[in-house]
């Protein structure tokens, strides 16, 4: 069951946006049977993560991290693509374009501090995040 | 099908721990289908991958690496959030909560060097690892 | 539905070969249903991930930004493995052993610059690629 896509307009070059409700929201207004969910971004510099959506440091951090782990002007060597945003293709890469969760009673199986991100790495722009449900 | 949820007691702080049994002894004891099967952890500082099973050191050099990529005091800036586990959480999202594999037969296909790990980067501390089998 | 296996010769020690073409042939010649595909690799020194399809060099920057966050030889402590190829295994265990993808009207659902990738990472070597189509 493909249910209707999820457009998020992010506001920053570098951002995690928490989707977790309109998740939840998406899967009760479809109905969705138990099963599994894929939660998936069409797009090369924004990725998906399960993530703490208790304090909201932990985001700043994670971008912290990741900008350290992979900067935008590399310390040995040159990136070549044109467009500057190599260390975007790069994170989106690390991180990964979907996730996939377990559904029970139309509601995903979340950890007690988990919760559904999109990782915005070269933003500000609208980013589409597609919803799958398989039964089972 | 859900199966049981497996239940792991990591000693460590950073460790990894292979699961490949467990989950072989689950799908077995459940007469899983053939189908998808997700290795689900709810947990922020925990992660799930697919790695070498045969030499130990690989293991240990996965987690000296994770720890140069991410060190727990930032190369750059400085982290904020108060409990001082950033870098397991930034390690995580790296990693990522889950890993699919095929089922056939009832069992998981996996290369001839791959195992199935729970990595524990803010332990030592009991882990829930959650089983899902999608027919198909 | 399990598809036949993809295998690809790899032609250097790190590179990333696309199998989008060979991807889409197996579902269509599968006649494959809607669903969701899992493309995995039952190796421990290769991965798969979704990248830009349209500018090569966004491929040489992802290998250099691996290779500069996981170098051949660690900024801090040395590997135990004795193989030499302890940064494979971690460049596999970041970008992960599959993707998953929806798949509608027998082809991947993919966003405009994304494609299907298989990333060596201690080749030159001859791959094999799982492909398993769940319905739903």
């Amino acid at each position: 069951m493909r249910l209707p896509d999820l457009s998020v307009q992010t506001h920053a070059a570098c951002e995690l946006v928490e989707i977790t409700g309109e998740v939840r929201a998406a899967l009760r207004a479809a109905g969705a049977p138990d099963g599994l969910l894929l939660v998936y971004v069409p797009h090369t510099t924004a990725a998906v993560t399960i993530q703490e959506n208790a304090d909201p440091d932990v985001r700043a951090d994670l971008l912290l991290a990741l900008q350290n782990a992979v900067p935008a002007r590399p310390a040995r060597g040159s990136y070549r693509h044109a467009e500057g945003n190599s260390d975007a293709h790069v994170k989106t890469a690390l991180v990964g374009t979907s996730a996939t969760v377990i559904v029970e009673g139309g509601a995903p199986v979340l950890g007690t501090w988990q919760g559904i991100y999109l990782c915005e790495f070269d933003g500000p722009r609208r980013r589409t995040i597609c919803l799958k449900v398989l039964p089972g």
